[in-house]
């Protein structure tokens, strides 16, 4: 059995997430599709993360194992030519063996788009969660640092989810802000070895109790501690979440 | 009668163009409705050019004429209370008697997005034209500079316009290129006195066929001779075009 890699963008506006559901039309249903479109093959493609509804991804990685012999360009030029356009499959790689896009990785990096001010850009409506009014960018910074390192993140973790512990080791968490086209905008970027459900949203909403001054940047270390979500802020929309890219050990 | 000056930013993707029409919902359409609602007052926004469908704004500016006394400052809010999302008002400041936002510019600067390579970028579909391929982006810079000056552009003017001269003054050209997200894209950003119907989208239509090594960069010193639009290269899309600023003298 040959293993497969791919890379794959995506504007997730108009999907119900990665996962096939059937609600709605998902990624990974249009790239299964694709696929047996020009192989005539029934695969299964799994990948990095399960994004939600709305949520992009600029690098998502993925893995499949088929009997198919193409070479990596002819298949990417082939699930190009039979995926929508809101999904590029931007890389094909052989893969070793046994090689599993969930189990295998070691780091993945999310990035969450924020745009605050007076008025809402409408040029970035579908990857921007807009904010009206002041943000404390800096107390946000503050508060950021807090959340890196291994810590039980039980607080920001959405229903849902059934897994065993909720320690993960947040690697880097940056808050970065600039001025696009005249509205102010904040970058959050966060790496970390693995997130629970909703983890990216859930710290986005309490860094922005902090930028409104709601909460003092400490408050996020009080709220690791306390091991409850519903102490916490808002779930960010999914708009402006993009899975950046995802690193393995290889 | 006060004299107003509107700075306004749009997604043009589901509309019609600036000016009203029978066949489609329009920006001035939206943005003179909105300002009847708050106002009960029926009045004609003018903007300074008037953007074909698709097309979109980061800084269009417009005029009225109005018997309203409400300061900028909440007609600002009132008038983004009631437009859609994908258009905003970013600006609201009073204007000379008689100011006029067609005949008063002085100076405009569109700014247009290509994206190529073997992939087309999923995120950026309503904002980027796409060209499968390689582009030789120093030959369109090489044939841009031929473009500027004072030229008769009449090779670069669509039919469906009714203009006493073609001449026009182009004070900069630049093309520039960059890699975003890992897709090579190029800018291109043109500042004139004025441009006649389409004449950006067929700048950028001709810099392509340079690009593409289809004409040498003098071939476009040829084409502004023969005065004769049906000579150049295609018209580019309407998505990949934004009006970014322009210019009055105050």
């Amino acid at each position: 059995m040959r293993h497969l890699k791919l890379t794959v963008a995506y504007d997730g506006t108009e999907y119900c997430g990665w996962q096939i559901q059937n609600n709605g039309v998902s990624i990974q249903q249009k790239l299964e599709e694709g696929w047996t479109r020009f192989t005539s093959e029934k695969i299964r493609i799994t990948a990095s993360g399960r994004t939600d509804a709305g949520v992009h991804a600029l690098a998502q990685v993925c893995s499949l194992k088929t009997e198919n012999q193409l070479p990596p360009e002819r298949i990417l030029r082939a699930l190009n030519t039979y995926t929508p356009y809101d999904i590029a499959v931007t890389r094909v790689q052989e893969a070793p063996n046994g090689f599993h896009a969930i189990r295998d990785a070691v780091e993945k990096t999310y990035c969450y788009h924020l745009q605050y001010g007076r008025i809402q850009d409408p040029l970035r409506l579908r990857t921007c969660w807009f904010l009206p009014g002041d943000l404390h960018v800096t107390a946000m910074a503050e508060a950021a640092v807090l959340l890196t390192g291994k810590q039980d993140f039980a607080s920001f973790q959405s229903a849902g989810s059934d897994v065993n512990s909720t320690v993960r080791t947040i690697f880097r968490l940056h808050v970065e802000s600039q001025v696009d086209n005249g509205f102010p905008t904040v970058q959050i970027t966060v790496s970390a070895n693995g997130f629970l459900y909703n983890m990216v949203r859930n710290i986005v909403g309490c860094l922005v109790e902090v930028g409104k001054e709601r909460q003092q940047p400490e408050w996020v270390r009080w709220l690791i501690e306390q091991k409850n979500r519903s102490l916490g802020g808002q779930t960010a929309p999914a708009n402006g979440l993009f899975l950046d890219h995802v690193i393995y050990d290889e």
